[in-house]
Parts: structure tokens; C-alpha cells; sequence
């Protein structure tokens, strides 16, 4: 795990098996009470056994509570060079790209912590400052936790929303269109700066964009909300894994096919695409690569076609193709050419 | 982590870096699903990115909702001779254990998994068949999870209930009647046996019990709600670091002192006091040690005095003291004498 770079002042140079368990949590528990979404939480944070929410000012009225867990280690998911805050927001981040996949509304997260013993305890304060900044953007409150000791850094997340219509991954129909929201590759991109190191030329703000796109993951609340009430979706889910993956999930699920136009997948954002001169061939990254294997936590949805106009004026997106019959399988589509779709992406083991 | 000693079919003997992601994903799934409380879960583990629970039919119109998170991992939680059943039993136990202390309904349960690449598919199995089963017997559903490669096993749980009333912490008036549930030191006298091996000459009868205590502990979930409804409870928590360290938290809380009598503290079980002609003294462990710094999952709590008949008509419990001003302390009394008592217990750090 990288430390920060920059001095510690005296006061935190510190390492947690020094401070002790209880005055970690009780710094732990600070910084989430004091600027968490309070209104709904009856108990917080490390104030009982459990934390308490009431039900109906949080639920608004929804019908269904959804919830997802997710973990991020040192040993598997954390990239070179990210720092601590990073880290935090992180593992926020992941578990509210669930919630968002559902159109669910976020408003409370657990974190579990697993740190070795010799961990700075700046190390901590500053991944416990990252869950927060991020909760608190999506208005999720962190109502509780866990600290042990372990091998490596290891934090999972428990998220939770209310949804009255939860979007499902069943439910695509033959003929729906294919979109997904902003663009996708950025953190691939980022994910092979850092691989090839100083091998690879590219603008510093190339490096920079990327590099937060793989780091510091954007949620798609907002965007899965309004899908969700627009009530033209027909199916969900975060693109994770990677799109190819993603559409596998779906297709799955559903129990249909896809046909993805190779060229109408928003391959990255726009400010990647005019910083500088930047070229990807010239660096010898495949576009492909980028669009369909690299994991980001844009949403991948189905609508109707009769809906495009009004979802498009409503959020960011692009149709990158549309339901097939299930026998169709997944194609790729470039002109009148059709070639089957690998399925790959990442896998844990 | 040890491994099942039994010889495991042809069929089982595979790592699951071999079996991949994705079967191994689904074996755990359709435990899941098989078995757990499906009626209040519309959608449950895997089926897709989070799990939609059903908040009326879930709640019984019961006003919070309660959560707690809580991780159970090899280098530190895991006593030497615990079978992966037992693992994944606990890991669900202890969480229940703080709903139970909630005097909360449970009615959900997730789990976040870090296992070795190199760890045996079979292992996997019965890690799930103890979550499950533990689960189940409290009828809890679980309902979603995430399996990641990590350097050791550990398995974070986070746990949901509702409640009308959730008893607290704080709440303790001086003059309340101190209880605990069942009985203390079990666990701890496991521990015991395991750290002083064969040195130690005890009944085969009084170690398995023991050791039984320790490895498949038990959540009060009844008594906690037993408890909660009876409205005669002023606080309450589990006794999972110690009954010193859990006096010392709900002292704290309310702002009280505790005087305890030593001599009413319930120190092992019926069963383990009459196997055959055990003795503590003969084996050099100290009552005390069982009694005050041993981790169990029993309830401590206390009530008005007025209560204490409705109480013990309903639970199995024991008077252990009394509620003191703050300023007071927490003491020991033994007959006339008072003794201040150690705050000590485990901590992770």
C-alpha cells in the first residue's frame, strides 16, 4: 500500500497498533457523525450495537429496501499509485454504481476496514475521509463499521436505497435499444498508462484524466434515478467488468441477444479525446480494448425506442446498438459486417 | 486455515481457481436461495447488481430499521480446530448477535468474502452451509455477497432487522437491577483448552462442549427481542469482548457506575458444571478470568427492579448487580469487600 507522499506532522506519525483500537474508531467515528446525512439516522456510527434509521422519513414512502456489498483489497483491485482518500471514495463509489444500477435512491453505508497493524494512522484518516466525501456527494449517510487487523488493506462496503421501481437485468425486449450513459475506456486507458510506465508517451493531462477516471470512479446516481422514473427502461446494470461482460450479464438475464454498433460506443470522455493532440494509436492501445473490456461504472440499459427522445433530453447517453432474439448471440456490428464478441473481462479467480 | 480432514470426493478436490468467478458465484447462490427466508425477498443473492427486499411484508410495520457489519478473519478471529461450517456459522452469529442486542427482528443478512486463490472449493461449500444454516435458525435470508482472491480468508457479514423499539446503550438509571443471559466463560474456557493443548487433562465431554461454545456461538436473538418487547429494559448490549469491557461501554453510555456481585455471575453452563466431576481449580483457570475477560455472545442488561419477575418468568437469565452513580465506578463486591474491577478485553489493536 502506498503511504502519502507528502510529511506527516509529528502528531500523525503514528502507526494505529500505537493508538489503539478504541481511539481509531473513536476518530473513525468522528469524522462520519459530523458530516454524514443525519437527518435520517437515529443512531449513527459507533453509537450501539447497531446503527437505527427510521424507516419512513428515509424511505420516503418507497416500497423496496435494496442493498449490495462489495469488497476492494490491496492484493487485487488497487492500481498503482492510487492514494488513500482514493481508496476510500473507492469503495463507496462501487457499492453506490449497484445502487445506481437498480434507479434506487442511496442513503446509508457500512465499511468494514481490514489493516495491518503497522498502518500510519493518517493512512486511515485519509481512506475514512474518502468513504465520506463520496457518500455524502450521493447524500448516503455512513452509519457504521468495523476495524480489525489483517494482511492487507481490505474494505468492504454495504450500501443501501429504496426504490419503488427497481430496474432489474431481466427485462429487455427484442427490438429495445442498446445505450449506455457517458463514455467508457477512461479508466482502461488509465489502467495501461500505469502498466507500460514511462514506456508510453502521452500528455501529462492525458495521464491526469485517466488516472482519475481509474482512481476516483463516478457513481451514476442521478443518471440510474431518472432512468428508473422515466419508466421507459426496460433493463440495468453497471458496467463493472467491462461492457462485453456487462452485455453477457444482460443478455443472460434477460434472455436475449445484442448487436452493438463497434463505432457508436463512446470510447473516452471528451476531455480525454481533446486534450492536446492525444492519438490512441499512437500509443498502440486498441480502441476495442478500451470500449469493451475495461471496466468503468458507466450504466448499461435497455429502452424502448419510442422513449429515446425524451431519456436523451434527460441524461447523458448513447444508443450503441439494440435487442436481438437470444439464438442471435452477441455481435459486434461495423457497416454490414458481423463478428461474434468475445467474453472476456475481469474475473476474481 | 485449516482444511476439512475427511477425504473429499474426486469431484471436490478442485481450488477454486480452478472452478473460476462464475461457478463459483453460482454454487454459493443457489445455497442462498435455496434454504433462506424467501418470502420477504424479491430479488436475492446474484440474481442481480443488489438485492430488493419487500419493506412492508419485511418490517411488520415496525418503525426502524437497524444495521450492523462486522468481519471475522483468519490471523486474528479464528480459534485453532474450527471447521469452515463453523466459520461461516460465526460470521453470521456474531452479527446477529448485535441485532439481538438491538432486541431487533432480524430479517436480512449479506457476505463479503476474501479467500485464498489456492483455497479448496469444499471449503468454499461449508464456509456457505454454516452462514446459511445460522441464517436460516433466526430466519434470516441471505440475500447478497461478493467473493474476492485475498492473502487470508475473511468474511465480512452485515446484518438487518427492524424494530419498534430498539434498546440502547444509554438508558441505565441508578438503582436498575444488572442481568446477563445464559451463561459466560464457555467460550473463553474453550480458548483455554485449545492455547494449553494436551497439557491440560479434562473430560472429552467438557471439551467438546467448550470448544463447541467457542467455535458455533450462539445469538440471543429470542431473548433480545423478549426483551425489547417486554418495554421493562433501560439498556442493553452483547457481551462479545468481555463482560468487563461490555460493563464499561454501558457505563459510559448512560453515564452509570455497576457494582456486580462476583459470586452471582452465572460461570459456565449447566451442562459443562456437571460433566462428570469437572473442576476449574484443577486445571488452574481462574472463575474470574472466565467470568469478566472471555468473549460470549450472551445479552447483558438492565431493568427496573420492578420488572424482574415478568423478565425471569420469560428469559433464562441471572441478576448480577446493580446500577451505581457514575462517580461510583465499576466495582466487584464480594460480601462486604469492593474491588475495582480491570477493564480489560480484547481489542484488535
Amino acid at each position: 500500500m502506498k503511504m502519502p507522499n507528502k510529511p506527516l506532522s509529528k502528531e500523525k506519525e503514528r502507526f494505529i497498533e500505537q493508538l489503539g483500537e478504541r481511539r481509531l474508531i473513536e476518530t473513525i467515528v468522528n469524522k462520519f457523525n459530523a458530516n454524514a446525512n443525519r437527518r435520517i439516522v437515529t443512531v449513527g456510527a459507533g453509537e450501539d450495537d447497531c446503527a437505527v434509521i427510521d424507516i419512513d422519513s428515509a424511505s420516503g414512502g418507497r416500497k423496496y429496501l435494496v442493498v449490495t456489498t462489495d469488497t476492494v483489497q490491496e492484493s487485487t483491485h488497487l492500481p498503482k499509485g492510487i492514494s488513500p482518500f482514493q481508496i476510500g471514495w473507492t469503495v463507496a463509489a462501487v457499492n453506490l454504481s449497484d445502487i445506481a444500477a437498480m434507479g434506487a435512491h442511496p442513503f446509508a453505508f457500512t465499511v468494514a476496514m481490514g489493516v495491518p497493524a503497522r498502518t500510519r494512522s493518517a493512512f486511515v484518516e485519509e481512506v475514512v475521509e474518502g468513504i465520506e466525501k463520496c457518500a455524502s456527494a450521493y447524500h448516503t449517510a455512513v452509519v457504521g463499521g468495523d476495524v480489525t487487523r489483517s494482511k492487507e488493506v481490505i474494505l468492504t462496503g454495504t450500501c443501501f436505497g429504496f426504490a419503488d421501481r427497481p430496474v432489474r437485468r431481466a427485462g429487455a425486449e427484442i427490438g429495445d435499444l442498446v445505450c449506455v450513459t457517458g463514455s467508457l475506456g477512461n479508466a482502461a486507458l488509465g489502467i495501461n498508462l500505469i502498466k507500460r510506465g514511462t514506456e508510453l508517451k502521452v500528455p501529462v493531462k492525458v495521464e491526469e484524466i485517466a488516472k482519475k477516471a481509474l482512481f476516483q470512479p463516478v457513481p451514476r446516481i442521478q443518471e440510474g434515478i431518472a432512468l428508473a422514473d422515466s419508466g421507459l427502461v426496460t433493463s440495468m446494470i453497471d458496467i463493472s467488468d467491462g461492457l462485453a461482460l456487462s452485455l453477457a450479464e444482460l443478455a443472460k438475464s434477460s434472455g436475449v441477444g445484442f448487436e452493438v454498433y463497434e463505432d457508436k460506443v463512446p470510447v473516452l470522455s471528451e476531455e480525454l479525446r481533446s486534450a492536446e493532440t492525444f492519438d490512441l494509436s499512437s500509443i498502440g492501445v486498441e480502441r476495442r480494448a478500451l470500449a469493451f473490456y475495461g471496466g468503468d461504472y458507466e450504466l448499461l440499459f435497455t429502452i424502448d425506442a419510442s422513449g429515446l427522445e425524451r431519456i436523451s433530453e434527460t441524461i447523458k447517453m448513447s444508443v450503441i446498438g439494440k435487442v436481438t432474439p437470444h439464438e442471435a448471440g452477441i455481435y459486434f456490428k461495423k457497416g454490414e459486417e458481423k463478428e461474434k464478441m468475445e467474453l472476456t473481462g475481469y474475473q476474481h479467480f
